[in-house]
């Protein structure tokens, strides 16, 4: 199949389950909310090394945030309910309460599963905390030198899907990286999923354990190399690809992964020297979910 | 004492010593150097709640860098050199090497301790790394999806300082916020330093445990916050002060920490509605470190 | 009335005709969507000294633009539309056709006057210049160094509306400032409109003419001046005032304005330290329209 | 003659002389000096359709300007004096005056030119203006909305340099682009010269007058088209070659243009993709200045 010109392969990107926290920060400005979401969802790529998985879901309008300010949701994945809890309570305790003019609330008012993380932070207030509502939210307010932080009481948490993928593969890699970063500009205004890596991208592709190294969790993808081209053994890298970059996505559910891939990869396809798009699987033994490219379109 | 019409307050910030490691992060453009770098050193406020203390120093003209590209020295910090170790590992190989065009060098080839960092991370080549010399260095060159990857063998620590700190007190809340994002920026140019908070600024200065709960390894600072005056004893927040923000510096040594103190204080007199300006401090009984506001000017 | 616990006074804005063009451009990404509309839209503040009114009305997905890349609306104003022509030409041609990867769309299709801007600046291909079809749009194709620039044949021209205005007043410039940038910040998503001073906000608020000098065609508005308060009669600055800034509108037709207006104004109340909001009007005597601010809410 | 493993032709970069007036900008923080040394330079790319050229020279810390707050140099540019001052009037006037925060200096205090536009500004403050001195400088205050504004009496004028410039030369659009942009982000740290296109990057890099069409002042250089490679006669356009950019340089003397040539070419050198340099020239019959782009290094 082809897309803009460009050969999507038959091939599918497998993903897997974990559990998913989603955060609504609100602050003065959009430029507020983008410090302090950055912030609590740093050192959140991968959890091969990673405490837990997090990045920034989408920014909000004032009209559509429980205190009318400016707002982000971000998601916090973990494979473990209990690690997330305690991940969800250190980011927010140490990367938004910190922050200036923000308040928390629940991303996730609907989840079966609700974390009392609010009622955890009031306890930073050494009893002048208050409890209060706002737009129909239970809150508790925290006295601080800045003035009043608001965080409401529990933090919902839903089964998530891990490791939605695409590979963008070009001519050479300043095309395959432009492509790439019009495709994370383009995920990002969807709802309900993340591109966890830096800059949404992922540089180093890799595969699950090595085959020198029995003591590595992950190792590079070298069938995916272009400078190994020659050296491997059924290198995948086509004749004329000289970069290739990964988008991982993960999301609240897999349609909204879909609908990020449907999105990244019809914007990719239109940067000139973008040849071919792919994706990472383990031939569907490890993961819960299978996405073929082709039923994107 | 009176800076530009502002008080400064006779008291003195009470610092603490962490190990220090500085990791020289280049790329493509200034842009890819601040992504890298902000996801590096994201989630990294407080040990108190985060795995490592950690932010970005300064950027880096292509004239200062081994390889003649933008780069970035970041700074992690931990109180015991072990897992400061595996706070960079995982930090740059979670963070930098999975980001677009980055390449890492030693922040500190001087120092006495060096950490094989570069070393481990190779092995993400699974044999097909190379060792090289770029600039002097000893680096590994690691094969993956955008190409390759490049990593000096080591990364150097130094006995650094933590907690360095003023307290901003305005008229309101928008002006001390203002003061403090200015603060922040003039500081952003200090060589040897970081402030780790979000954007550089501390909402919720707190004192160390709790006055009533005893699980609490720190809480709000009461006698700080503008909204306790009438409800404490012995408030500290002066007749119209309505706004408090703390500025929090570690440095790889005093005398950078000073010099931020120095000039963020000196910027931050100079914002309409900037009253005081104080610091915080265990009365000299926790931390190595005292650094008298008077001294600085 | 009060709105967010902020007065709002009873008066009107008083706003003005004036032709408006709108100009849809796109590019490889929204950073260089960004780039080129804000310098083609630079220098644009005021009619009195500027050669025409200009702004970034807002960014649109590549799923709005007709060739599925990132874009940006921006309008052109100009008393006369012969004037505006000039003014789209030069604006578009200096400043959008020279920058990376852009290309240009009618912002007015349906318009009913309709200004052959594309036709004109095709003679730049000098002769090598092709017609075609894009999304059902005319353009020409134009040869250039770093590949093909692509323009519609046409530029729409409706007739719109200048000067909607409402004035944030607070106890200190800081609060006054932030709660502008806010109000900016919520116009910036409203369809229609754009706010086209520095980051959308006017530091200097005037008055038509000048008390004093006869050469001049606007002077300070001495009644709205903080610091003036005690040397002029009838000053209009309240108690407790020290920083007043005026947000200007202009829009494709009025609705727009008050809908920018109602959201701006509802934002910035919500902003500690902000104590009322004001407009400017000239009696009625000057413009077409008049906006009673009661009536937004 | 090679760096980098790039060509460097074996050519000159013509360039011509222009009155140059440098203005210092100062603001609340970074942010906002930005903002508004944007406005001012905005719609100022290229004389042949811009009232003025004009650009961000570079960014000033808080110790290297006279009210010890932010600031930045921006340059105007036009053929003559009388036309050039009262560029300098409307664009400080319209887009700095009416910016929040704002103050100005004078750019070059020691010019034997010296364009009283502080004075003439003044005026603006309808007879309630005075005059002061800050930083060893005659300024005058003139009270507004926000507070009141400074402005020196006196803007320096000299005789500059205008049209230095580099091609970049790359296999494909996208590596060309990023080379670009490196090569306009090193420039922007050069002393006394802008990059006045958008982004500071020519996408359409022209020939004086035209072939075919006798009314043109400029059209494409169809001789460095790459889509034009096998249409016009004479193509200098290398065998794989897909993207060409031109960074045009201004500068207040003919040093600073050549500073920012060799390191902007450097940095473009490093960027993957990247195969020759070039420039461009009309014989030397035209601009007062050649710059061998051999004698750079």
């Amino acid at each position: 199949m082809r897309l803009n010109n460009v050969e999507i392969e038959e091939t599918f990107a497998e993903a897997f389950s974990m559990k998913c926290a989603r955060v609504l920060i609100t602050a003065l400005n959009k430029r507020w909310v983008k410090v302090a979401a950055a912030e609590a969802t740093g050192f959140g790529t991968s959890i091969i090394g990673c405490p837990s998985e997090a990045g920034i879901e989408k920014y909000l309008d004032p009209e559509e945030t429980p205190d009318g300010r400016f707002g982000a949701y971000i998601q916090i994945y973990h494979g473990k309910t209990e690690k997330l809890e305690e991940q969800i309570l250190d980011r927010i305790g140490q990367c938004v309460l910190t922050a200036p003019t923000t308040a928390v609330f629940n991303g996730l008012p609907d989840a079966e599963k609700q974390s009392n993380i609010g009622f955890k932070l009031k306890f930073f207030g050494d009893g002048f905390d208050e409890k209060k509502e706002i737009g129909g939210r239970t809150v508790y307010s925290v006295p601080m030198m800045e003035g009043d932080f608001i965080i409401e009481e529990n933090i919902g948490i839903v089964d998530g899907v891990a490791g939605g993928n695409f590979f963008i593969m070009a001519k050479d890699q300043m095309s395959a990286l432009n492509a790439a970063e019009v495709a994370v500009d383009v995920i990002s205004d969807v709802e309900g999923c993340i591109t966890p890596f830096p800059g949404g991208i992922v540089a180093s592709g890799s595969k699950v354990g090595s085959n020198k190294y029995k003591f590595l969790k992950a190792s590079t993808n070298e069938k995916f190399c272009p400078t190994l081209k020659d050296k491997v053994k059924d290198s995948q890298v086509p004749d004329g690809i000289n970069g290739i970059y990964e988008i991982v996505i993960n999301g609240m559910n897999v349609d909204s992964i879909k609908e990020a891939m449907r999105k990244g990869i019809t914007a990719a396809t239109k940067v000139p020297g973008v040849v071919k798009i792919s994706a990472g699987n383990y031939g569907g033994k490890l993961g819960k979910y299978k996405i073929d490219l082709k039923d994107l379109f």
